[in-house]
């Protein structure tokens, strides 16, 4: 919120006025719009009296009127593809963590992966709804022009998780290109020697890392790398199931299947049960992946599981830096929090 | 935002402002505000050459100076206490598909149970920060003084799911007292007869009428009531996973467990894991869930599923009705939409 505004705005609430409450109190309008506005032309004693009336009168300065005057929205928007992944769940409550203790809102977006949704809601920030964005792309973004725009009116932004490569601000990931190569080789070392990998999306840096981790350990295990197996999935559960099944249902199916995302597990396993494929017998499982139910299920699940908490946490604290010092360079910060795998019985080497 | 305004704003964005804005034109400041504010008194073809300029020159009118003037947000609010539930990520969901429709645009709120989170989002929307409001209230609130403040500024509110009782508006929820009746009479015909309830607050209504339907089924079953088995859980895992270890390790423990909420599911089958009790042999275990996995849990969860994309659709129309007509009543909308007890092999008679 770098706009600059030229005149007080006198707002009408239903039940209260400014007009009403100056009056009330015996004052100008303009001594008590200063008031609100923090000026230091008026003594600490009418402050006092001000607020105390406002109070009584269930007087409440208009927040649009008070950004227009004082730049400050003291909210900050989360901007994300879905809520139902518990990655962004827990992202979210590390992101609150943070904002609580700075008094802001925080709003949350869904852009429900799509692009346009996305550029909607990016074109609404462009006038200064909120004082800061954090972000993690939807699967389909390719172009990044509604996020330079945004940038461009000097609204604070940050990536975590999900970026768009060329756009200069921060970033807070984890280290998708070493999960990827690290979920193979336990595979390739419990002995999987035809390796699947399910894409959330060909365009999303997460994913293509995650990838290139993965064909580097297949390079490294002599595993030759077999375009069918690598299935890009989407956001339906029913086009997941299908082309899970579809890359199961044949000769040469895989032994081992690595997901780039938790939703993908309730359709695997689905698949197998409906085809009477043992995991991990015939089989074996592994998905990146935030789900607390992960070590209940049948069999209980192999994860990646990202620090998902304080991805949330790092990026709104990297943001308030920015409004807390305008010499913030938010382009300089990259941040790398390391993920972990948890081995569980649907990689077990039967 | 029944507010009324008094004068015009002049915003100035950082790159491009209402006055370069009308000196490229060759027109008025005010005429160029007019065409924003949809006047009647500009001609079609400079409404059309302001708004080509606008959009070539990118220029956007602040949304807080058009609200101001017009009246509108063009935003909803959800205010929920978490997202990591599957039935508010879905509910989330319905309600997007609706707002979509009318472009409008929807900001989630989370309390995070917190009552005094709740009151100071509430005390944010009083200035008309938004036009309408969906909530689910937290499990802490009892008091409902800042929800009847936002309702007496005229701002339409809907609850779904978690009401509060004494307050006049719009309710959308599900037939709890039947489910829990439901639930209770299946694990009483699969032979439970020491039936335990896990509450999520003792003052939600939804927690509560389901305890009532708990308490009329034991009567019916002559399934004697006891105190021991009611166990108040929170917003805490490992508080929760206490509680319920407390609840199963000792010689009363109960042979079927009711968890009122899908949290519950994960610490019930660790703390049974811990304690060598087989599910559903020693206890039998029912949920209100609308968790995607509870198909491939170990073993698979027996659920009431609640039609939560539905609640969130038909929550979010009724809130567009509101708009859309004055007279329309909200107070008068009370609708219930019945969930599904769907059996699976969690509560399988052994």
């Amino acid at each position: 919120m770098r706009n600059r505004f030229r005149k007080n705005i006198i707002v009408e609430m239903k039940n209260m006025n400014i007009r009403q409450l100056a009056k009330e109190l015996g004052l100008s309008v303009s001594t008590v719009s200063k008031v609100f506005n923090k000026s230091h032309e008026i003594s600490e004693e009418t402050k006092k009296r001000v607020l105390e009336t406002a109070e009584k009168m269930n007087y409440t300065p208009n927040p649009y009127a008070s950004s227009l005057r004082g730049r400050k929205t003291k909210t900050i928007a989360v901007v994300i593809p879905e809520v139902a992944d518990s990655f962004f769940s827990l992202a979210i409550n590390g992101i609150e963590a943070i904002a609580q203790d700075k008094g802001y809102h925080v709003l949350i977006y869904l852009t429900h992966e799509s692009f346009q949704k996305e550029q909607a809601i990016l074109k609404d920030f462009q006038s200064g709804r909120v004082d800061g964005i954090l972000m993690s792309v939807s699967r389909e973004t390719i172009y990044s022009d509604h996020i330079k725009a945004v940038i461009a009116k000097e609204i604070p932004m940050v990536f975590f998780d999900r970026i768009c490569e060329d756009v200069q601000t921060a970033r807070i990931t984890t280290n998708d290109f070493e999960c990827g190569y690290l979920a193979t080789k336990h595979l390739a070392e419990k002995g999987c020697r035809n390796i699947a990998y399910l894409s959330i999306s060909s365009s999303l840096a997460i994913s293509n890392n995650r990838m290139k981790g993965y064909k580097k350990a297949l390079l490294e295990f002599k595993i030759p790398f077999e375009d069918r197996n690598i299935v890009d999935c989407d956001n339906d559960y029913n086009d997941n199931y299908k082309a899970i099944k579809n890359l199961l249902n044949n000769n040469m199916r895989p032994d081992g299947i690595i997901a780039c995302v938790e939703k993908f597990t309730t359709p695997i396993y689905l698949a197998c049960r409906d085809l009477n494929l043992s995991i991990p017998r015939d089989v074996k499982v592994i998905s990146f992946s935030n789900l607390e139910p992960a070590t209940i299920l049948n069999p209980s699940l192999t994860t990646i599981t990202q620090p998902a908490f304080e991805i949330g946490k790092a990026a709104a604290t990297v943001l308030f830096k920015s409004f807390e010092k305008k010499s913030f360079r938010l382009e300089l910060e990259n941040i790398v929090l390391p993920s972990t795998l948890l081995v569980r019985d649907s990689t077990l080497k039967v």
